[in-house]
């Protein structure tokens, strides 16, 4: 399972029923937010999410669209008894926000934050569990931003036990072949782990793109991916307002898709001047035609 | 026109479609409003408020659940180009976390914030305007805190013109005895102004008192409030929880607006303990006929 649920499409303010930006990734059993705009918490609660589950947070950049809704989330999950320490990935001054917020207001969590603070401008590896590695994305917004990449890894093909019999080797190996491990007999002879494995199973992946202005490259460096969330913050007719805000149009986040040879576009992140969408919805499709909107509470599969 | 808009009922955290602390009052065409907990301002969306008319808000004290949708909502009446100046009342503290999160967030308002720090312990007038006073109650919680009391100002009675003609005063007076002012005649006659005068209209009030212990006497020193809201945190088999939390009972809320004497009370902010709210209701009820449970969008007209 891979799963993502858009929480919250609009940028700035909410507008026309939507909510700032959220998103919750659903992989295998752990739940990962991206973002937590005012509300939030609530959007959670809406779609009976298990808060108590999620392992890590990762925050973009510090505009209060994107984060105003953490400290409210955190009070609850501390109010609901959460002891497990929680991930934070975020950039530089979130931690001294959230200690004034809790010193002031005489609010002790519950449980510890694990905070990784981002400063870097090249991408990195900022999380990493069984299944899973996570990358910032570095992008450029107003104040410094990142996006992320969630990458599954790549897991051993199934072991060919057929081959591996034909080829006579004994059983008490192949469970380390099965793991990716190359094994010397007494005899000398070599097995390699790669004759006994079928091909390996796709590793899917998905890139959060938001806040930015267009970047020429960041398509090419997520090649492949198969689902792309991108913001649209305006339409074409608006781009220097785009330019001067350091947001993308729609058509922009289209090209991005294009160059990434992404396997689907996720459109998010409108401004609240657009209360009908389908005028973004086409101009990403001129250029990329498996684009959609994001549409809150709706779960897009990966697998 | 004095009509009060519960926007949310919950203590600590969101629950059974239960917001946050947020009450807005709409005196004439005034808007006032009362704690600013996470999504207040969905609500306001929600409730068609605009927002724009806001004139003060006042924080009762620095608990995330009643001032979290603060940051939110100060940013999106900037989005949404006020400019005209906002009172903000509140306890010490909020200043600091205000500035703090816009500076890290590189936010700049378009209008001003104009802040009264509250720090006594006695009742004082913190705002005025041509038809109300509004007062601190000091309030007894874990932090510093204050409840509000919404006085209209009282307005002279209607001016008895067949009293003041029958009683020979010149026609050029009654201006000035229809404002309340006392006249002295070139003859040295005094007109006094109560003797031309109707009985003055009722002047209304609303008391907000959350969060707080049971506090004796704070009923006698709201003598006569017409409403009232106070928090019931609790029911009276969980006493010695409402003790150490600093909260109040639903029977400890009726007791209040017993020796209040007051027109109603309005109980809110639950626990997330409880789903049906009906034995809050019927154990006030048993102390003070006249209490409601807190309905989230539900108008409660004063006058």
């Amino acid at each position: 399972m891979f799963e993502l649920t858009i929480l919250g499409s609009s940028s700035a303010t909410p507008a026309f029923k939507r909510h700032l930006s959220a998103q919750l990734i659903h992989h295998h059993d752990r739940l990962f937010l991206i973002d937590c705009g005012e509300g939030t918490q609530f959007q959670l609660l809406k779609y009976k999410v298990k808060i108590q589950k999620i392992d890590a947070i990762f925050i973009s950049h510090l505009h209060g669209d994107h984060f105003f809704g953490l400290p409210g989330l955190l009070c609850s999950l501390s109010n609901h008894e959460r002891t497990r320490p929680l991930k934070i990935i975020a950039p530089e001054g979130l931690p001294e926000i959230l200690e004034q917020l809790f010193r002031l207001s005489d609010t002790r969590m519950k449980f510890d934050i694990e905070y990784q603070i981002l400063k870097s401008n090249v991408r990195e590896k900022v999380f990493e569990n069984n299944g899973l590695e996570v990358y910032s994305i570095p992008l450029q917004h107003r104040v410094y931003c990142n996006g992320y990449l969630f990458q599954e890894k790549s897991k051993p093909g199934k072991f060919l036990s057929e081959v591996a019999k034909a080829d006579a080797v004994p059983v008490q190996y192949f469970h380390l072949l099965k793991q990716g491990n190359n094994v010397t007999l007494d005899s000398g002879r070599v097995l390699k782990y790669e004759d006994y494995l079928g091909p390996s199973p796709k590793s899917y992946s998905y890139a959060y793109c938001s806040d930015t202005r267009y970047i020429p490259g960041l398509g090419a460096s997520l090649n492949g991916v198969d689902l792309l969330y991108h913001e649209a913050t305006f339409m074409q007719d608006l781009k220097p307002k785009a330019d001067t805000t350091y947001h993308s149009t729609a058509r922009e986040a289209g090209m991005v898709a294009q160059e990434a040879q992404a396997g689907k576009l996720i459109l998010g992140h409108f401004s609240a001047r657009y209360q009908d969408l389908t005028p973004l919805l086409e101009e990403a499709r001129s250029v990329f035609p498996e684009s959609y909107l994001a549409e809150e509470g709706a779960l897009v599969k990966l697998k």
